[in-house]
């Protein structure tokens, strides 16, 4: 008889652009690929060591067709059956789907955690001892999310709203998950802040693999019988061939469409806290704010240093280019100089970002994007 | 009898930096070099224009060596015999001093003009009014300034003091000069612009080019001997060897030292009011303010408009890159944006570029500069 710690297997999608920290994260160098801490690792990096000492059988990672060398080079250690490289993006339920069906197919009682490439999580014990615990808390049956609690009413995440206490063995902050709700405005955000019912859904979730599988059966039976059919063919030499024939046709659909919200329904969703620092970095704002507390610096420059002659300014100034950038007499700055495209807002205006790349995407400047 | 017009040669020292315009006005491309409201002309090609009218001989320019493809280039009428190329920056008593010296070498009865490269004038025609009327004060036997009404107390500025009405034909509004000040502090300034009896002194001048050399021979004797020296071989085979042998060891002062402030000592000076509108364009808000009064636009882009995409936000850009720009939510702001350095700072900030380029030089990073 295994522990449920034995039949854990950690996956990563690794997907998205991070629109908003353009033009630093691009089509060809997305958020999850780079180092928005100056630490020497990618945000991709990071989520897998935070994993590996979790995972006795290997990590899983979904990404990209086109972010292949950029991931195999970040992730030397990885093997190739366990990397599923996406020829096109079909959404999150193709994504972690198939992940699930290749581990089922290889183990039909893993317990399978998914894990969001980009995010930032702090200090890595204490994430792996909540992630035990959503492993033990799955293997009573359930699929568990990983709640974080609000710091203020966001309106840019979803919430999860959870009541009792489960009393599960090793997993005592397990808690019934009641109901899943979309970005609520802000209004509603605070109530849901104020009630302390409600925590941030983080895309964070430890489940059996076969009751996702069963989930996406009864909601998604097409998408269902195509992940099977390349799951079962994924550690045979049909594997290419049998990605190429079925992937494309692949519905496209969000996993919380497909799975969490008819689990929750039934009540086969758990929640455990996020007992540890989570940010998922989401604009230059984040980077900033990240990277202005740990150095202690009012202007952080994350780059190279020696390029930035500053006075009188606070911020923050990302730079991968060798250009010598001057700043003078601006508070909450905003700078990131690139080869091909220079930003400069201030801290508050960072979501707008996006509205730059609205506008590219307007003016078919795809080279940018 | 010739008229004072027909003696009248204009010469231009295009001279200087201009290193609060950094990171686009540098030693191989100075100020006087750019065109700094998108006219298509730059600050020289602009000042020669307004004086070819008045020049029946034509201008004269004094620039250095490293400058002589790229003036040769913008003014391709000028002949070689009035191009004074400085084999290394002697400041303006030798600079001015050797073009007034060839002048009266070549006509001993020369009035000449001398005009920075570098100013923004309009209208022309009211320009060209004003000095017509300084080159008859001249002919009278004066130094004549012409003083620009001061429309702030500018520390930035030296100052002329002109007090009673010469009552000179031809030159109605010509007042006597009984004082050059140096750059005064502001309560100094301010009491200046109350007084009414200060203009600012923004160096162009007409005179006699004899009596020019009169005040030289005076107060710099060895000067004077150096370049009368190399004016009478100016138009001879000799010009490049006795430029070669005599340039270098000319004593370094400014011409207000050497002529303007003896001269005025000695009641030689007068002044007549500069009746047009004039920006020495000393730095990036002063580039900001010309053009947007004249384009109208609260975020004026000097380059390549279609680069920049903006949301929220007034000041000026100026671009000589590729490079797309995004700039979001900042009022005044300033963004220059070179192939090796970039600037970003506020208008009110625009001074203080000057440490920037302290900190460069105290770097060693001379092709910065």
């Amino acid at each position: 008889m295994r522990t449920p710690l034995e039949r854990f297997y950690p996956l990563i999608p690794a997907g998205g652009v991070g629109s908003r920290l353009w033009p630093l994260s691009r089509a060809v160098e997305p958020k999850f690929l780079l180092d928005l801490t100056g630490t020497g690792s990618s945000l991709l990096r990071s989520t897998y060591d935070r994993l590996v000492d979790l995972a006795p059988k290997g990590i899983m990672v979904v990404t990209g067709q086109a972010h292949a060398k950029a991931v195999t080079q970040q992730l030397s250690e990885l093997r190739g059956s366990d990397l599923v490289l996406e020829p096109s993006p079909r959404d999150s339920a193709a994504a972690i789907g198939l992940a699930c069906a290749i581990l089922h197919e290889r183990d039909p009682e893993a317990i399978i955690g998914s894990f969001a490439a980009d995010h930032i999580i702090d200090p890595v014990e204490d994430f792996q001892d909540v992630v035990r615990e959503a492993v033990h808390a799955a293997a009573s049956g359930k699929i568990v999310t990983i709640g974080i609690e609000p710091t203020e009413p966001s309106t840019a995440f979803g919430y999860i709203k959870a009541t009792q206490n489960l009393g599960l063995d090793h997993a005592p902050s397990a808690l019934a998950v009641e109901q899943f709700v979309e970005k609520p405005d802000e209004a509603t955000a605070s109530s849901y802040v104020a009630s302390g019912d409600y925590t941030w859904n983080a895309g964070m979730f430890v489940a059996p693999a076969a009751l996702m599988l069963k989930h996406l059966e009864a909601k998604e039976p097409e998408l269902y019988a195509g992940i099977m059919e390349i799951a079962r063919a994924w550690d045979t030499p049909e594997r290419d061939i049998c990605m190429t024939r079925r992937w494309e046709n692949l519905p496209k659909t969000a996993i919380d469409y497909a799975v969490a919200e008819p689990a929750a329904a039934a009540g086969d969703v758990a929640m455990v806290p996020g007992r540890f620092s989570w940010d998922d970095v989401g604009d230059f704002d984040a980077v900033a704010r990240l990277n202005i507390e740990k150095s202690g610096d009012d202007l952080f420059v994350l780059g190279n240093k020696d390029n930035v002659i500053s006075e009188d300014s606070t911020g923050i100034i990302v730079n991968n280019t060798n250009r010598k950038i001057s700043v003078i007499g601006i508070e909450d700055i905003v700078i990131v100089d690139t080869a091909d495209a220079l930003l400069v807002t201030v801290r508050d205006d960072a979501q707008s970002v996006k509205n730059t790349v609205a506008t590219l995407k307007e003016q078919g400047l795809n080279n940018l994007l």
